[in-house]
């Protein structure tokens, strides 16, 4: 069998969207790309336990893409084999009342993963600088005291944001947290086909909003707003990674490949050693055991 | 009878701990200052109502002081006139396992105010480079996974961490947080008397740990920590204040002064205007009701 070959694809430089591929075709058929993911899979599974015993890191995955980039089935599909304690699962829509009535980036930060977990966001903080970028005239609804109309949102204001996101990044990987930013890169003739499968299908019919259509009229904004964002918070210690998505199965086992091998490299991560006393009494305690 | 002046005692360069007062005696007797500081409170009352309404400012009222230094009483007194609606006061002690488990920004920013509310923490995030500077075995305890031992948390530790706090901070502060961080100024005369009363009157007893006789032997280390924490986080956007905190009646008049002068110079606060529609036909809305 020949063997499958995942690459990285973690954005290193200054990138220009269109020329990151939204699709990679493997030489092998689906089939054996899922064996491969349920292989990864359970490997992640046990790395998870092993940082849940050592208990210092904080796993953040977030997930950004466009309408049916596969968000939802890359999580059930990544993280089957997890533990579910060490899972924690967020999905964010649009803002609450109360999460209005904070700053944009408190409910994310409530919803950090503690050290030992993998953190999940389906949608991010970033949406702050993507959703509310094409419609400017949400921000309004956060009530800043500075922003009065549409035109206060302007350059100057997308600066500090960005600036604040990455404030917030580097505050988080300087405390332990391990952050993967994925964007589920989606070509707008797939997004077209998974658009028609949910109108079509009977079941999948639930899925689907007129909402959706309105927002993939605003696909080049969109795309802009994206590239920029990447740009702006590509960093070592937050990467962004192009997750080719029109195929479904290569974009989970893309990304359960890059949280496998770059958590593996943490070599840090093991089992904590017991402390040295109640070593050395290991036979001690057998013994007390074993003479009830 | 004689105005009582309340100075605004804002940090705006460097200072020398030492030279900042911990005693200001005003002209007049207690009882003039307990009638002037109802006054006061009373106006701000009135001021975190119409805050409410506007709805867009959060106030957040940081604490910080030796034990003993009249923090408890100050919350008791500056802020009951307040609808509790109004303010949430929090008091952070050690760490719970949970917070812990995230970041030490965590649980300060879990309990940052809403929109139009007052958040009183009582010690706050500073603590974060206050008592774990005077014990740095205590950061041990955060399991942060590039610290291994007390030598790690160095220098470059240290500023990381003031760069951290200062971040925040100014995220807060743009995204419509006004903050205020009071420096409870006790002397250390002054906290043997305090101490010895919880001694000799039965009724305070319970305010007793041996611990505070522990830390009070560490008072010049704290008093250096305190000085550089100031030094290092003045900003016109998150001010230090020295409240000189031995004359407990001055103490909260001055901070209540200082809360309700700052804010009555914000003159954007005011109660929203009703929508021009509805403005409009305030004489039907009341017809309508007188003909039920």
């Amino acid at each position: 069998m020949k063997k499958i070959e995942i690459k990285n694809h973690k954005i290193i430089s200054q990138i220009k969207l269109s020329n990151l591929p939204s699709r990679i075709d493997l030489e092998t058929g689906d089939d054996e790309v899922k064996v491969e993911l349920r292989k990864i899979r359970r490997k992640l599974g046990k790395l998870q336990d092993t940082l849940y015993a050592h208990g210092k890191y904080s796993i953040l995955v977030c997930l950004q893409g466009m309408d049916t980039s596969g968000k939802d089935s890359l999580i059930r599909e990544v993280f089957k084999d997890f533990n579910a304690r060490g899972v924690e699962v967020m999905s964010f829509k649009v803002p609450t009342e109360l999460e209005l009535k904070h700053d944009y980036l408190w409910r994310h930060y409530l919803a950090l993963p503690a050290r030992g977990k993998f953190g999940v966001h389906n949608r991010t903080h970033y949406e702050n600088v993507l959703v509310t970028r094409v419609h400017p005239n949400y921000i309004l609804g956060e009530k800043l005291p500075n922003i009065h109309s549409i035109e206060d949102v302007n350059d100057a204001f997308w600066d500090k944001r960005f600036e604040q996101i990455n404030n917030f990044e580097k505050h988080l990987a300087e405390n332990g947290t391990v952050i993967f930013k994925f964007f589920m890169n989606l070509s707008k003739d797939e997004q077209k086909r998974r658009l028609l499968r949910r109108l079509d299908l009977k079941h999948k019919n639930w899925k689907f909003s007129a909402g959706d259509l309105k927002e993939r009229k605003l696909w080049d904004k969109y795309m802009e707003c994206y590239e920029d964002a990447i740009n702006r918070t590509s960093k070592a210690h937050a990467p962004w990674f192009n997750i080719p998505a029109d195929n479904k199965p290569v974009a989970r086992l893309t990304v359960a490949t890059i949280l496998y091998n770059t958590l593996k490299a943490y070599e840090d991560i093991k089992e904590p050693e017991l402390d040295a006393k109640t070593k050395a009494n290991i036979e001690v305690y057998r013994q007390e055991l074993n003479n009830e």
